[in-house]
């Protein structure tokens, strides 16, 4: 067995997440741990609130960290507010849509499905159609930045749907959130859920959670106990009240010291900034993929800014290129999933991750590979469309 | 809203969990993230199940860290083998006893209580009788090591009833893992769990899980899918067996190096100095609390080493003299739970928190506070009964 130091290799994260992390952030997970209950922890837990609803741009007295990652997020998501026999109208495009709608029927919910291929967002005049055809639904549930697409999802004017049909809005923006505006009061988004390990630049392992007080006193108004006794929102939020704090579960005390560390950075950043950033270093990264024959999928004004999913032409053998990318270079970027596996590669630039250095260091090593196969004979072509995007910036 | 710095206050936790983490677990911690995907992280989590085996003691295949904390393991060591109707008999003597009780009713099951008052351990003549009664169950429940009183739960002869009626034997080890013998082999345990912040003295926010092959057979054949997809061992086995390594999840990549590191210095101390450590402290412990009128809840040979339950004396204000040693001394500690709220002190001395110096920085704690309130007047009576528990062994 091996029981030898663990030395992670150096690795620049360009993958559908985790992305890279702060070293303030490194630092906070390592510093000594308090009691769960103790009073400087509950502290900490105020703070967490109070910089979470600077992304999640909410009011929202219920905005929390729950215990999980991402997943679980989803899942408190769902089974919070849906009950036996509820229907809930989901837009399917991509992995994670695919995934609420079992979540949706593990519950004994019944997942109404507006479907659209890979890599296209979901058609709001559908969702309508949908909605006349299905009768009341418990909740739409949509996926703002689709991870195995790269496709944003317009959501004002199926809010609007939402609000006629007076039913529950529900966005998955686990890829979105401090990348991308997730305007949760704004547009009228009840419930949303979100990962760390994304554009917060957080490790994995917590799902930030906002709700509205229309979506909690759905909570308060069910039939059936919720399913889950970890993911109860009713009983987690006896622990996140000021005043109340009643024992539920041990909070991953370490992790919520990072999660505050890596929010206090997006505030510091501020928004605008943050939002800017992560679009200027998506562009000059699709110039330069564009030089290199690699295509976004998403058509244009739809496509994420922090998850730039391009189409790998048939010659280049993309499971060695990007291994090579690893071995070689150090640089994780991500495959495709499903009918996508094989055909794209998915390339995070979230949070730390969406850097100038990084989206040369990237093209650079991608330039080298591609020479090396004989797909490349120009090189630096790549470098130069994306270094026009920044100087245009710059100038 | 507060935006400075986090710098926890100074804490030696001696309550029920965190407990002190090692600077190694901690500089793990801190380390560089790499992908859950990579290679160096999938050995990572090859090491992890080896190490866990160790505390353990088992061949399980099935060992693995699940994404949440001791609860999310508590409900994944139900919900995968409970089905709608099933029945469960479950020892209840403290707050989780209870719990497991209500896990098994959310999902559906029909929890069969077996009894016994706080402070006690359950009657294995009093599971047969049940046995007898309730007709065939899917699994007897018990909690090893009840933390909301400090009763250790024999379960030998329990284990042999569970074979005798072809059940599966069920098994809460969150605060006994790497503190007591967890024999889940030698014993005959079907499924268990545990918790990362209590004697494996890592942070919290993950929770160990072992299964049988026996077990694991009952998941695969489960009528209904699991009504949880995040807790799903059938999905997360696919994650975590060499050669599928299938996503399901963003791993939580850092609390995974973690326990990694925790687990090395479980196996390099070895388990029979961990466990004789644990009991040598306790028993200082003990010795010490006698002198100052604080007695164990549980009856000599029934009680945790790692978790001492002591009642605290009427005249003494239980909740101010624990609030001094946080604010004063900074020593946490726990208070009771339940009917037991204002009447116990819970004092962990769990991994790293068990030190025969932090047991003598207690008991002077205590002295002074007690002599200042008047409830002590002769000092040193604690510190002496404690030294010279120590100094039998020493000589």
């Amino acid at each position: 067995m091996a029981i030898h130091d663990f030395l992670p290799p150096r690795r620049l994260l360009l993958g559908p997440g985790p992305s890279q992390v702060h070293p303030r952030v490194l630092r906070a997970l390592s510093a000594p741990l308090v009691g769960h209950l103790d009073p400087a922890f509950l502290g900490l837990m105020n703070d967490i609130q109070s910089l979470l609803r600077i992304p999640f741009q909410t009011v929202n007295r219920f905005t929390i960290a729950i215990s999980g990652t991402g997943s679980a997020g989803m899942e408190a998501s769902i089974i919070n507010f849906v009950e036996p026999g509820d229907a809930v109208l989901v837009g399917i495009n991509g992995v994670f849509g695919s995934r609420l709608a079992a979540v949706i029927e593990r519950c004994g919910g019944k997942a109404v499905p507006v479907e659209a291929p890979w890599g296209e967002s979901i058609d709001p005049n559908m969702v309508e159609q949908a909605l006349r055809r299905s009768g009341p639904v418990k909740a739409l549930a949509l996926v703002h930045a689709e991870t195995s697409t790269g496709v944003l999802q317009p959501l004002d004017d199926i809010a609007t749907l939402a609000r006629q049909h007076d039913t529950l809005l529900l966005v998955d923006a686990v890829t979105s959130l401090g990348g991308l505006p997730v305007e949760v009061d704004r547009v009228g988004i009840d419930i949303c859920y979100s990962a760390t390990q994304k554009c917060l630049s957080c490790p994995p392992g917590l799902a930030p959670f906002t709700m509205s007080d229309r979506a909690l006193s759905v909570v308060m108004r069910r039939r059936f106990p919720c399913q889950s006794w970890y993911l109860d929102m009713g009983l987690v939020a006896d622990y996140w009240t000021e005043g109340s704090r009643t024992y539920h579960h041990t909070a991953p005390v370490s992790m919520l010291y990072a999660l505050r560390e890596a929010l206090r950075l997006v505030a510091e950043e501020g928004l605008p900034a943050r939002f800017a950033r992560h679009r200027l270093n998506s562009d000059a990264l699709i110039a330069g993929l564009l030089e290199l024959g690699l295509t976004p999928l998403a058509r244009s004004g739809q496509r994420l800014p922090m998850l730039n999913c391009v189409t790998v032409p048939e010659r280049i053998p993309e499971a060695e290129v990007r291994a090579r990318l690893l071995t070689q270079y150090g640089i994780e970027i991500g495959g495709g999933l499903g009918p996508l596996k094989g055909k794209v590669w998915r390339i995070g630039l979230m949070g730390e991750s969406s850097t100038e250095s990084h989206v040369l260091r990237l093209l650079n090593a991608l330039e080298e590979l591609f020479v090396q196969g004989g797909w490349l004979t120009t090189p630096g072509v790549a470098l130069g469309a994306a270094m026009r995007v920044y100087s245009r910036i710059a100038h």
